[in-house]
């Protein structure tokens, strides 16, 4: 794929400060770009580059300033950042646009396909799955029986999606992210073994979530665990039976939240983050990397750290004195002495 | 599915209290339940919902007392809540009763499957593989050489089984779960470099454990790493190789055992523990979530938390006291003061 | 595959010392070694098990003493251990020595594949891919679009590669791992929804690096993810967008390094550690298991621990007062008791 500055000015609705016929097929950052590549300036500490450049062509905010002679072609636009975020997205779709059904794969005679579908090889398509219109199945994907995927879903090579999950539209689904294994969920019996109780719920994904590679979303005991609309999660997440994830929720990556807790809307939940069960994380909550949470929190847009979990401000100065505390207990010990020591020449007189 | 309260009486030796022909199709928690619901009661926290719920039929137990009319069909049982459990385990029997070999799977010539087998497509059965009797082998799964399986056993979509492993009856293994991957020996040389200590052993299951997605459990150096009897495993577990994790044992997800490492039986591990090589872990040991083990624990039954580990208790009064330790430390920097007057004080006197 | 005790003196250039027909098919350790396995004696711990082993042939130092009657035959080597994982190391070269391709794989036409190769069922070659010679493609593993792969690289049954990925000579790659996927960028718009930064960048794994199971590693937003000569990466370990990991560095099990930090050579990474995103660790750094690093670590060599980190020996010791916190809270609040006494007793003379 080729482009003129030209062509991608249109596009951006810029002006082309330059050559409008310089041509490029790549896009890269502005410090490592080559000739035949698109570049852009947003963060001004990089201005440096846009001077030594050897990208062909360069978008710029409609402000930026020319301190410098500069090689590239220019496309100047309202904002720069934004703008290359449009051109990212546009090459991933070309590039990723995969049409048609690859052999051998696996539909179940009963298995609804929508339009403009892909199907990759070893790819398999259980009884009664539903699938909308320009869904992705990647190949050695698993759709278990009587799963519905909305339209423009992505299952990436070797996802797994068990019986009687439903995810909607504008889904993508890494590899190796499994939605609907049993929930960890067994009865303690008198002689020390224990009694699976079957898992009989499912997983529904609503509508423009993301879910990372080696993710793992566990089916409901009964009913559904939950990802409500716009959710983002990341890789090899633990998402426990009965859980509901509210809208707009971030989940970075080895974040695990056990089963039956419910998170809030717009909340942001660090990696490596463990939330225990049963537990209700309000909305806007915040936590920070590796935290611990024990209990619920019902107050919104609050931050916190540490394990078990504190506010965030609270956490910080606290550690910060920890490594303060053999010198606190030295000087304990040596008040003590003193005090013990006045307290004798005070008895004396 | 379709049955009466009249069968579903027969089936768990309850009573019938309304009208026996009520049908039902489906499970579901008293205060969700829809007419054709079948649900129960168990917990007097939830027995206002016995008065409105929209269930045809409620599972509750012989001395359950009735404060209000009810309006579905009443089958009395000495213990409600394993009442429906048998249910949950047989409705989940009935739908997951897969049988027969799905086109195009692989199955080594001299691979010996037993009676009743489910091998789905794209299912994968190496060379000199044993596979008991009513197996389910679901698509994508892949069955190293020389691997057996017990009876009973299920391998849900996109599990692995290295090559040698030995797998009992009645396991079952999730969806990603990888069993026999290398363990992680490298020898360090003079130059910086590794070298990778070859890693011929195996991994050895016994019977009625379950695994499961995405888990990692390596084999073993030489010998084998070993899960005993009864064992339940959860998500994104990381089992190291040559570890040792005795009867009964229940593991949450996100915990790792380093390499060697022997857990004894009925110990309780919690999410995201980090458990170091080379110790023992004596049975009955309770481990709380994120809980970092360093030394050999070898009294049984007791219970940790934090990191490094110290007596649950004593845990949770340190990490209380934790948030005041900068009001601890500017008190003990204000009581220096005040005692370096008094002494100049009396050094006056 | 069966060997006599002179075969294996030839291979390791050493002296057999009882009878050089002993023949063995198998290798073990001392101390479960039974007739017909091979051991090796290396630690002086372990010399009681040389005089009761039923190993029929056992490798020993040059210079190991012999105190009681030995019923196995012995063979001398400079170095028994480093000679017993050259044996290791060829075990499994014959016995992993799997060439051909097996029937129903996907090969894309425009694929090149070298000489030696092994390419497993179900397994996936996409678009414009090269594979070099000599490479083990197991069952049902992902090869995405214009990947290219060097000679003797080895990816285990379910392993994913995203298109465009490069990954370079003797390169092990276990089951369930994810090269590739996308990284974790959303941009927040002023609703609360989040856009997603498409992310065009790769992969490049270099020479000689072992990945481990269940791992995730994610392509760059732009530019690659680097993962240089030598490194080992451990199983369920997360490494973000854009992240670079040094020559021969290590990173065990459950660690998460978060997107564009770069890590030095030689370092050595704990299980279950965390690193936060845009950080610099110098070469050498070793951090333990569970630690949390949130800012960047220049001077080369040191040793952390806690969360968040402070050097080793710190921490080991902030943590082990951690226990006296509740007592020296206690103690603080009788000083000011005491001392408060005194001023009394002080003022009043």
């Amino acid at each position: 794929m080729q482009f003129t500055a030209h062509d991608i000015s249109l596009l951006l609705n810029g002006t082309v400060e330059g050559d409008p016929a310089a041509t490029v097929s790549q896009l890269a950052k502005i410090e490592e770009a080559g000739p035949g590549c698109l570049s852009f300036l947003s963060n001004p500490k990089y201005e440096q580059f846009l001077y030594t450049t050897n990208a062909s062509v360069v978008i710029v905010n409609n402000d930026q300033l020319l301190t410098a002679p500069v090689k590239a072609t220019l496309i100047r636009v309202e904002n720069a950042y934004s703008a290359f975020t449009v051109l990212l997205d546009k090459y991933n779709t070309i590039k990723l646009d995969k049409k048609g059904i690859e052999q051998p794969s696996f539909i179940h005679p009963t298995a609804q396909v929508g339009e403009g579908a892909y199907i990759g090889a070893f790819a398999y398509i259980g009884q009664n799955v539903t699938i909308g219109d320009n869904c992705k199945i990647y190949p050695n994907v698993n759709v278990g029986d009587n799963v519905t995927l909305g339209n423009n879903v992505t299952l990436f090579a070797g996802a797994t999606v068990y019986f009687d999950c439903v995810i909607g539209n504008n889904v993508t689904i890494h590899s190796g992210a499994v939605i609907g294994s049993d929930g960890f969920g067994f009865a303690p019996n008198p002689d020390g073994t224990y009694t699976k109780i079957a898992q009989i719920g499912n997983v529904v994904i609503e509508d423009d979530v993301e879910i990372g590679a080696n993710t793992a979303i566990d089916r409901a005991t009964m009913g559904s665990t939950i990802i409500r609309k716009g959710v983002k999660i990341d890789n090899l997440v633990q998402v426990a039976h009965n859980v509901e994830v509210g809208v707009n929720t971030v989940i970075a990556g080895q974040a695990g939240i056990s089963g039956s807790t419910k998170i809030g809307e717009h909340a942001v939940i660090g990696g490596q983050v463990g939330i225990s069960g049963h537990l209700y994380i309000a909305g806007g909550t915040q936590v920070s990397a590796q935290t611990g949470i024990n209990s619920s929190i019902n107050e919104e847009g609050q931050v916190f750290g540490g394990t078990p979990y504190m506010p965030f401000k609270e956490y910080l100065r606290a550690h910060a004195k920890l490594r303060r505390l053999p010198e606190i207990d030295r000087k304990v010990y040596e008040l003590e002495k003193l005090i013990e020591e006045l307290r004798k020449g005070t008895a004396k007189e």
